[in-house]
């Protein structure tokens, strides 16, 4: 963990430090992935099962589950775990359901009324990996808003064995079809579909570097999906104020996601980030993925700023995924924030409580994205329809219009669409 | 043109009427575009400069065009042109205006405060073709939104020599570069910058086959763009009293965009289907593009449904760009549309008055990717990011919570960010 301090470098020294590590454009990934996706377009269930042996050392005799095998596994989840997912279902369901929008509806011209209606993605596919951590958070982050888009069709994949909290979460949110299947085999069954797998309009959810190149491929042959993710990252933001015992836990609990996660604390005092070095060091030898936050803290940086406007620039600069703000007027911060994904206001909304239960969604851009992607929400279940409708009079007025603009861009046809009418009106 | 009984189909004959002409995946553009990013990449202007004279037969000083050049070329606008332009400019403006969102703000649990806010993207392209019509029209439907959006840099490109309407434009709209630079090349100098070239965040507008694949290259590499964009099309959706005159001139307006548009008819009434037919030829002839609409023409279709409602359906499969509903109640079956980019309602709402004037947007979807993609609006040119702030009590009550979560996913360290303030509230 390296501390800078930004004005004593030179400008090439300071795009250095907000560089984020390389993400190699793998040229194994890319042909793995593409095998994969062939085999399960080509073999159906036959492959994705193959694939759950192979990668998941687990035998299926069916890629989907039963209504009865969901309740029993869902009921193996402790009362407690339940209740606590049940807290954070209803916050993330308050603040998604907030997000609905009402019919914009504008007289643009006498005669003439513009709308915009939304519409539900019809059938959407949630991706869950699997590997360390069971993330039965991000299904609740998926499904929620998909069941408040009223989508018609949700499914939720996740490599077998289903974690039962997962089963739990399907259940809780009424998803309508589980898979077991996983890795860059899942999306390509989302993408095409199989004898089980129905194919979807656009897949949701995060995964390693298989699923993410899956994802890309499947995109750029017209599959929607939420969004390129990247590794996750963290950037607080600390006046001279901030307690460095909450800035390290803050630090930590990014570096412990994975050795490629980026933690960076920018500040304007030199006491604040020794502390914070020496706590994060400290904090580091209790927990139990010691070795990846050990490892990812190692690429992590504590810059020390001028004054609070150029910690604000250099925020902006590297466009955070999570942004955690810990001064003593952070609304006064925030108002100039340009780019994040989800913002964290004050001593108490650490990270964790937006990646879990606050309400807000923890799927979110990363790697400098958050310049030009907005953070998962409900709009991206649903799509923009646009409408128009003129009456006679507004046609009549508006129709010679038209027929200027159509005929300087030399669309003759364009036009005569126009003139007909026009002349059946005189 | 083709006239089909669609009940007369077999399954697969129905998913074929309704299948469009395939989009190849040509190996060939994908390498020359990857030598033309290089290029740019590599040399910057210099090779703009080598491909305005070797594309577009330009040779080119400066890309930049100053604010003198500008407003010279724009005075070049004939006075009634000007005028229309300036109609279409306040209704595009009014509908996208109308399209601004208020921040969401909701207490998800007492003391637990969430928000979505919107901050306009800072710096977008806009790409505007050259080619057989000088799309001014285009360029107001990108630079409208972007300039409401409050975006701080927008800059837009066409081929050289810049068409006078085009300039005019840009500086109806403030537009606050122009370049003159064209096809791969110029998306190239969008993503990657150039000495004359700011590197964008986000690059909007159509574009052949080379720019399509320009986009999808280097949105591959983590520069947002707006969407895939396919071949043009229409479905027009018919009662038996509407008038055939005005569907034919509908059909053609789409089909003397390309050879590759696709315009079809979906109704209940084989009069009309033949009315229509016999139209669609006899306008046709004098059209000044026939030669692209009668090639175009010659791969659409007129689909005869059952009744209304398998014409609905048959629409909802097809999920088109533009939708022209001629019934007597076409808020009937607005309200059964899922899926569609534009929707023009009634006998004088040809697509021409949204392709210029109705205030719409006809930056649109294509291709069937309106199940899952939005029409273009404001939102396209913003992005949401959340924010989450809990006070001390809000904090105690939903900590614990999260502690069971974190814990339940393995994941100490989140848990400790937690813990440790809790702890320091006793």
């Amino acid at each position: 963990m390296q501390i800078l301090k930004f004005q004593n470098l030179n400008s090439k020294e300071q795009e250095q430090a907000l560089k984020r590590p390389a993400v190699s454009a793998n040229a194994e990934v890319k042909v793995i992935v593409e095998g994969i996706l062939k085999e399960v377009k080509e073999k159906g269930d036959e492959a994705l099962k193959e694939m759950a042996l192979k990668f998941d050392k687990t035998k299926l005799d069916a890629i989907k589950l039963t209504q009865d095998e969901l309740e029993n596994l869902a009921s193996k989840v402790d009362d407690e775990l339940k209740m606590a997912i049940q807290i954070a279902y209803e916050n993330i369901y308050k603040f998604h359901k907030a997000q609905e929008s009402e019919v914009i509806q504008v007289q643009t011209f006498e005669g003439v009324t513009c709308k915009v209606l939304t519409r539900a993605i019809e059938k959407v596919g949630l991706y869950i990996p699997g590997g360390l951590a069971p993330l039965f958070s991000t299904a609740l982050m998926l499904a929620i808003p998909a069941k408040i888009a009223k989508c018609k069709h949700i499914a939720l994949a996740s490599p077998a064995p289903l974690h039962p909290a997962i089963a739990f979460v399907a259940k809780l949110c009424d998803v309508d079809e589980v898979y077991q299947m996983g890795g860059a085999g899942a999306i390509a069954a989302f993408a095409y579909g199989t004898q089980s797998v129905v194919k979807v309009d656009k897949i949701f959810g995060p995964g390693n570097a298989f699923v993410t190149e899956a994802k890309k491929q499947v995109n750029n042959n017209g599959v929607a999906i939420d969004m390129q993710a990247g590794p996750s990252e963290v950037l607080v933001l600390a006046d001279e104020k901030a307690n460095a015992k909450f800035i390290a836990s803050d630090l930590l609990s990014q570096a412990e996601h994975g050795v490629d996660s980026q933690a960076l604390l920018v500040c304007v005092d030199e006491n604040l980030a020794k502390n914070v070095y020496d706590e994060v060091f400290l904090q580091l030898e209790k927990l139990s993925r010691k070795e990846i936050a050990k490892k990812s803290i190692e690429n992590s940086k504590i810059i020390i700023a001028k004054d609070l406007k150029n910690v604000i620039d250099i925020s902006n600069q590297y466009a955070p995924e999570h942004l955690i703000i810990h001064t003593q007027d952070p609304h006064y911060v925030l108002d100039k924030i340009l780019h994040a994904g989800s913002v964290f206001l004050g001593e108490y909304s650490p990270e964790s409580m937006g990646d879990y239960a606050s309400g807000t969604n923890h799927v979110l851009p990363t790697y400098g994205l958050t310049k030009a992607y907005s953070s998962l929400g409900l709009a991206d279940f649903m799509k923009r329809m646009t409408v128009q409708e003129l009456s006679k009079e507004g046609f009549k007025a508006l129709g010679p219009i038209v027929e200027i603009l159509a005929a300087a861009e030399g669309l003759d046809a364009h036009k005569n669409a126009v003139s007909i009418r026009l002349e059946s009106l005189k």
